[in-house]
């Protein structure tokens, strides 16, 4: 149990802010007085944290207070999007202290990976941090994934990507330690890690990126399913009017959800002036950006396809909620914030409608607090966990 | 940490059958000598195991074998279906040792509530068990509940059960302990407990009784969400061809794969002689038993009409499996076992090519190992987890 004592207590003390003395750590922690002390002396040696100041409460020994050295480790974050990929490095608070962005290469998997590797260099050597205080990378990536041999396989929306062995050449290439995550499931971490309220938040992340993806989080922890594959919801049927899915279906999620699909949606419905049909995501990006602005200038066909857009993921937001019963649903990944103002304006009221326990209570729906790079940062946050915790450290692969 | 060490203790005698000596239970447990002593004292002044002839092995003092005692707690499990109600009493080792069934009566809620504690009493009496050695009574219901409460809210196949108070009816009927459990979690709980032989153990449990429903265990636990109302796929669209739903939507699990559905297709499909229509759950039973008999005698109409439901069911089994990424899937209820045959035919394979995770593994697909009772006899088991495991005992409403 010492191990995960330690990250109950580091933890604390994280999340106090304003740091904690040893008494009101135990307090805290329902630990002895005696194994605080022990922790805490290794967690001051490791440089974890320092002693920031005395307080004098009344008679008796004054007490030390203990605050996080959020300097003592970094890690990196990286969410490769078949767009574009987002770099952060993250301090020990979770705190973002540097961002890049480039786009993805149109190139082969080992072109991007080395573009990748290239990225993180620069990132951390424009923060000036010490490379030995990198925890590791964390790359959110599009899925499936082979978690346990660290590879990306056919993901849909990466094309030419087929069962790369990202985790390894990636950490062959920047000698650091690589964890590898599916990208929704990273961004339910990097919410769960900045809004860390309650041991008992349970929520479902719908991730809208070129793709669509569910993640799960119950009891104040992401479940990463048997293969760390959960929520894999494209071929959800949302639209029984929809069109043909290559799955051999009609009107999956795949098809009538993605950014893809609600440009395509516009195009028919004449939104844009000429007739030029999208088709690569750098296209599809800036047409999707397009639909939205017209929609927030008040163009009625424009808002019209982006309202319908909302009803079809109502269904599939009400598909999740009963079947997870969870506390609340939470909207995020590159493309939700231009999509925001619509959606939550339309889809509360649909799922309260189509909640199985709208007697029992209303679900609330609201956007991540992380913000675009949500994937990235949970990325990182995966990493941080793996220090906190010892039990995730398994997930690292050493450079 | 006391109570769960003993349940810890006396789960691990349960399992091992033939019983297990102190330094066993240590070895076994991880738990020290003196906490195995201690506990097993309590264990034994509380009647749950008793001292089974002692073994010589070697030097040293013989070693006493520890077995659970079966009979030294007893569970009654209800399951209150539609059509029939079913009730059984489980011993400590989770045998059934007497089982009774009646048709639910077609009155109002307290009407059935007391046929259910009347049959409860007989139950009882005819296994001539002392009274006081009955921890509660389980009932199994169809969802959605409100766990809080202890009422059946609105399900929509048992008509007329508006918020009925069913915990606090029946506990105060019976005097004795009640604890109230959706039927397709109750069903899981009634699977795992049977089976339970890994810690990991990781499944979708999909339910097919007059209603369609979801249950999920993780890492060998019952997963029930967070207002216990886990597993409502009752809207999940599986036919975009489909029939309306009175959701508003089309081909919903609901209007195409319940058991009325099937035999409105087979009515549709001239499967029967004459042309009555099937509509209350009686009559809608005794068709589908006859389609299924004229299926396994190989009328070729009838098969068709199922193996048609089949490819239907292998599409919400599909979007469960690509949701929830668990390790295999279980299918119970009381209508398995007359689909068993053509669904273990059909689905396996349709699974296989829908699974997003088929590059990394297959999904294996079983029937229930417990029978057409899994909803009984996993309602039993809530209340023996409760009795074995101290944190659900919350749970029980005293009668």
């Amino acid at each position: 149990m010492g191990d995960f004592n330690q990250s109950v207590v580091l933890e604390a003390i994280r999340q106090s802010g304003e740091g904690l003395s040893r008494i009101e750590l135990a307090s805290a922690t329902g630990l002895s007085a005696q194994t605080v002390t022990n922790i805490t002396r290794r967690l001051l040696d490791d440089g974890f944290i320092r002693e920031a100041g005395r307080t004098i409460n009344g008679p008796g020994k004054p007490r030390v207070t203990l605050r996080l050295v959020p300097d003592s480790r970094f890690a990196v974050g990286v969410h490769l999007d078949p767009a574009i990929m987002t770099f952060v490095l993250l301090d020990l608070s979770g705190a973002v202290v540097h961002r890049k962005s480039i786009r993805t290469p149109a190139k082969e998997p080992r072109w991007i990976i080395s573009a990748m590797a290239a990225t993180i260099d620069a990132l951390i050597a424009e923060a000036d941090v010490d490379r030995d205080r990198i925890a590791g990378v964390g790359v959110a990536a599009p899925g499936p994934l082979d978690a346990e041999k660290g590879t990306v396989i056919d993901p849909p929306k990466l094309r030419g990507w087929h069962r790369v062995r990202l985790r390894a050449v990636l950490a062959e290439a920047t000698g650091l330690p690589v964890l590898l995550e599916k990208d929704t499931t990273a961004a339910a971490s990097g919410e769960l890690w900045t809004r860390r309220a309650s041991a008992d938040d349970s929520f479902v992340f719908i991730y809208l990126g070129t793709g669509i993806g569910a993640a799960l989080a119950r009891e104040g922890e992401v479940v990463p399913g048997s293969t760390r594959n959960i929520g894999e919801v494209g071929h959800v049927i949302v639209d029984p009017d929809g069109p043909r899915c290559t799955c051999g279906s009609r009107g999956c999620v795949e098809v009538v959800c993605t950014p893809q699909a609600i440009v395509e949606q516009a195009e028919r419905a004449g939104v844009f002036q000429d007739d030029r049909e999208a088709s690569d995501v750098e296209s599809v990006d800036e047409r999707f950006g397009e639909l939205c602005e017209r929609a927030g200038r008040g163009d009625v066909a424009a808002l019209a396809v982006l309202r319908q857009a909302a009803v079809h993921m109502s269904v599939l937001t009400a598909a999740l909620a009963n079947m997870l019963d969870v506390d609340r649903v939470v909207f995020g990944g590159p493309f939700w914030s231009r999509l925001a103002e619509v959606y939550l304006s339309e889809i509360p009221g649909r799922l309260d409608r189509a909640s199985a326990t709208r007697a029992v209570r209303t679900l609330p729906v609201d956007g991540t607090v992380v913000g675009d790079d949500v994937g990235a940062v949970g990325a990182g946050c995966v990493v941080l966990d793996s220090v906190l915790s010892p039990r995730a450290s398994g997930l690292l692969l050493d450079g």
